[in-house]
């Protein structure tokens, strides 16, 4: 295969670039999210109930990730927290330069919590560091309960797999117990969240999530400047 | 961009391939489909659908391609058509130099419509010829009706949208009309066909496209070799 050197060679370029992103984060006490799903599986739908939880004084941000159009960021923008749309014309998942890039300007000062909402597929983007904290891998119940399985390296690679649109489980074939034994299997410590973000159930459990890894960043960069 | 010579360059092989795979599906009246999807739009269930609708005389084949895993091959091999798992280890497409290797020993002969199911992902597969007559893009009611904006390029490159799991309507907010509206503006040529799977709505539409589709290349065949 002669397409694997320069693979190497890219994704190392992008370890290099995510690494300086990551040490900004941390220096800046940011929480850092990216997530991670299919096309439709309910990123942009998790974060606008994210976003109208929150008070307007949160130092909240999203970049957005599509291949065409900015229609994710119109819907985001709309809670009042700053949004940018990162297009990527084609190219099937976000890659650390394109984060540094959207960041410009912006300074991380005046954010202490950043989404990244993916480009919509369950392949790609899992072999992309950005520098985040945590990958976020979302499921919905539709797309059946054995991807984990399919599509291992995404759920090897995430923190968290948030199960969307339960909801929708009296219509479809989909078994609860064997999706978070498959994801287990592929990765033992993941987290595995219910919810669905059209009735909300679920979404406590999301917010103590966030809270947590949120109170966990504070207390690194508050560490980290006690010890500097 | 380092990226884009090379790209370019494991594309145009790739081209070469896929054209000798075209030269022989023709020269030999085989009908091979190429049906791309995000993760658990239902492209297995409805090939399932389609077998078992089939005689066992019909010389119907399947290739499905997963990242991980023989489910797939091991679901629709009940059908008793023969069935070849390509497992691509991490690539998140299918290539015309996998379907190559994946048919020999096959002999094109033996088969007139060859089913190409391609790894569950709505972006990469798109740029891969893989020698198809013709690509099939299957959309899930559940995936929202803006993605063929958002997903352009298999919108723009596909014969045929099938839109599935049109049983789910009355629990989702997706707008048949606005998909159609959204596909078309990508796409004036592509035709739509509503389908679920699971209760076998409209699937008497698809059949009648792929009696349609054999028709045609076998009549082609047919003149090709009065011509020769």
């Amino acid at each position: 295969m002669t397409r694997v050197p320069l693979e190497k060679k890219v994704l190392s370029e992008n370890d290099r670039i995510a690494r300086r992103l990551r040490e900004r984060f941390r220096a800046h006490g940011v929480l850092c999210l990216n997530l991670i799903s299919s096309p439709g599986a309910g990123k942009t739908s998790l974060l606008e109930r994210t976003l109208e939880g929150f008070a307007p004084e949160e130092r909240v941000a999203v970049l957005t990730g599509d291949i065409q159009t900015d229609n994710d960021a119109r819907r985001l923008a709309r809670y009042g927290f700053p949004v940018r749309q990162i297009t990527t014309g084609g190219t099937c998942h976000l890659e650390a330069a394109m984060i540094e890039r959207a960041l410009e300007g912006w300074g991380s000062e005046a954010v202490d919590l950043l989404f990244i909402e993916n480009v919509g597929n369950l392949v790609c983007p899992a072999s992309y560091d950005l520098g985040e904290a945590a990958k976020i891998v979302l499921l919905s119940v539709t797309e059946g309960d054995d991807k984990p399985l399919k599509y291992p390296a995404i759920f090897f690679r995430s923190a968290l797999l948030v199960l969307n649109k339960v909801d929708l489980l009296p219509y479809v074939p989909f078994d609860v117990a064997a999706v978070r034994q498959n994801a287990r299997r592929i990765n033992p410590a993941i987290e595995i969240l219910e919810v669905s973000c059209t009735t909300g159930e679920g979404l406590e459990g999301w917010r103590r999530w966030l809270a947590l890894q949120r109170e966990a960043v504070r207390k690194q960069a508050e560490l980290g400047a006690t010890l500097a």
